[in-house]
């Protein structure tokens, strides 16, 4: 079949699912920071997170196919490898936070944890961000202003600024706003890393303030760790941790498996009670001891091998690199391995964008209006790929059909 | 760690989550239609519907083994073995089914399917049976009066009867009902095995006439085929087929990848344009290469063993020993693989369930009442594991403490 075959074949049999770049990449397979595709031609991953410790690893594939031949069934039965998962997790997460139900996605995640703050809290409205991204359920859509867009949102939902700058927007605003459409916060909910926003490391204190600023309008904080979490934000496990704060609920997903479907929420036994109470959670998939074995598998590769430290290594590497290049204030963002370039609007970053991929890096967009060059590579991520993704990097920056330089 | 320490700290990290049977068991490990506990005790599994081609299938763990260690990423590229599996499992399903969505699981699957029935129908409007459970999500439990209970049940769910008998339940109620709350139908969404319900086969012309009347209101008929589907139901591969009308909407989910979280939504391709129009779906994980090739596996399985007619030959013969066993009219249903053997009353059920899991064989309960004795056990049940299960199920029915001889 020929790649315009399977692209045909792709938009017939899945109409309006989105491919990355105007010439969308076939590929066959993974190995380590490297995609391959189906010409044999090798690129250097930079964007994909969920392969947070390599494309293919053997360590986890090993563990999948283990524990897939011995048993792969539901929580109805008590399987100790999925607690030995659950209470690493918990362990790692500080006190309060002691409780992980399992899910098979972020979104399914963080549908669960507004399920959970909407019951206990006896209120519907939920605080996100002005461009946040929390999934593709019914619920996390609608809290979802980067996709759904920011005129869609119900009158339940109210958004507050990204901390974008040395300001600090004050959810206070948005708790006004909820309350005139007649509704009280049940939660507070941030992707700490802020991805979709455009990728910011927000003021020391702010989400302490915002917490607490929910917490006394009566509503919860959730931290979104979907995209921050399990180190990406090198040297901190946590986009919240050293915030000030422990969040009320903790949500997870990505990188959990490696590319095997794991989320959890976690959360404190007072809120779990309370949610019991009145709320039904169970999934078939969710929490089974593959899941588990995978995600044992992907916590012990960042052990052995430090990741969480190596994503502040190489991140601070290439932040000083590419501010280098790029010296104005902020224009460089991100903790960790989580980097965004901020182009200024969105036809110079997708050029970047477009413009690595054909020197064979891969790297996304993101921000309100897509002027932010993503770059989240997995966390095996190193010196030697900082130093290739530099070179696309400038190869692009110098070419006279760039536009880019324009920005700089 | 000792059975009693298992147990607290399953309660304590995971409060809430229900496990089955009194004394729950801990298994660890599974092999075709046997499942193993910590103290080496074996179990017919006549209850789990997941491991569709058996416990630890070698072909399937194979096939996820193989595919992880060569690619496992997202649909933002071209991947054919996802295209394939995505044709095949189309070529399934009538036309014009012909879109292929994936989701993690049958609560996603659901939620879509729910959220494109209202984006394409302009309502929000949705009608279930009496006693459905569609999924964990916070719009599928709103659908859910089995977990979230009738009385809870918001004004845009209504609810019809399940078809227990010769009458045939009609629809239109549930829709004067949604139009005196204010709420025009978007959909009617059935469980084709009512398994939640109780289990029944509608009679014939049941589905056609309400989804006509759902039809000639405005509204679009979703199967929901993630309990029915994929050959449960033997010799028809969907609870619908043969119904006489083609759903505008499946959903997919549990026996896919035989545990290994996959799920989808099969739609039209003129459903499919009106809801991208307006509304925006993506996941990380659902549809990747690892999920397509474990789908891929469990249908060759299928197709080798015949596990379609086997699901066929097996039920009848359950069927007939069942039904000699206990004769009133309609107390044995259920098609295929998937059979109710209604009590009369919870306690008798569970007595039934308990008892026959001292015999060392599972199976589960469902109706409102929890009154019906649920069989649903992996495809390849053979007559040697009918036998098993019918003396076990004899063994309890004879026991003079089992309270259940006198509902019989």
């Amino acid at each position: 079949m020929t790649y315009d075959e399977s692209l045909a074949r792709r938009r017939r049999l899945m109409p309006g699912l989105r491919l990355s770049f105007d010439h969308p990449l076939r590929i066959v397979s993974g190995e380590g920071v490297w995609l391959t595709d189906a010409d044999g031609v090798r690129y250097l991953d930079a964007y994909n997170n969920v392969a947070h410790v390599g494309h293919g690893r053997p360590e986890v594939v090993e563990a999948i196919a283990r524990q897939a031949s011995i048993l792969n069934t539901n929580t109805r039965y008590l399987v100790d490898g999925v607690l030995d998962y659950a209470e690493r997790v918990a362990g790692m997460l500080p006190d309060p936070l002691e409780v992980v139900w399992f899910a098979n996605s972020g979104s399914e995640a963080n549908d669960l944890a507004w399920r959970i703050a909407r019951t206990v809290t006896g209120r519907e409205g939920m605080i996100v961000t002005r461009h946040a991204y929390h999934g593709s359920t019914h619920l996390t859509m609608a809290t979802s202003p980067e996709e759904l867009g920011i005129e869609r949102l119900p009158s339940w939902v109210s958004t507050v600024d990204p901390p974008d700058g040395p300001a600090m927007p004050s959810i206070g605003g948005a708790i006004d706003t909820l309350a005139e459409a007649g509704h009280l916060p049940a939660a507070f909910a941030c992707d700490t890393v802020f991805s979709s926003d455009g990728i910011f490391e927000p003021p020391p204190g702010w989400l302490a303030t915002a917490a607490a600023a929910v917490r006394a309008a009566g509503g919860l904080f959730v931290a979104d760790e979907v995209q921050a979490g399990f180190g990406r934000v090198g040297p901190r496990m946590w986009g919240f941790a050293g915030a000030g704060v422990v969040p009320d609920i903790v949500t997870l997903g990505k990188p959990m498996g490696n590319g095997h479907p794991v989320a959890a929420v976690v959360t404190t036994r007072a809120i779990a009670d309370a949610f019991r109470a009145e709320g039904y959670y169970f999934s078939t998939f969710a929490g089974n001891p593959v899941a588990a074995a995978a995600g044992m598998a992907v916590l012990d590769v960042m052990e052995a091998e430090s990741l969480t430290e190596r994503a502040s290594r190489i991140g601070a590497l290439l932040r000083e690199e590419l501010t280098a290049r790029i010296p104005a204030i902020r224009r460089v963002r991100g903790p960790g391995l989580f980097i965004g370039v901020d182009l200024g609007d969105g036809g110079s970053a997708r050029r970047m964008v477009e413009g690595m991929k054909e020197q064979r890096v891969l790297v996304g967009r993101t921000g309100r209006r897509g002027e932010v060059v993503k770059i989240r590579p997995p966390l095996v991520f190193g010196e030697e790929h900082a130093a290739i993704l530099l070179d696309a990097f400038d190869a692009v920056a110098q070419s006279p059909g760039s536009g880019s330089s324009s920005s700089m």
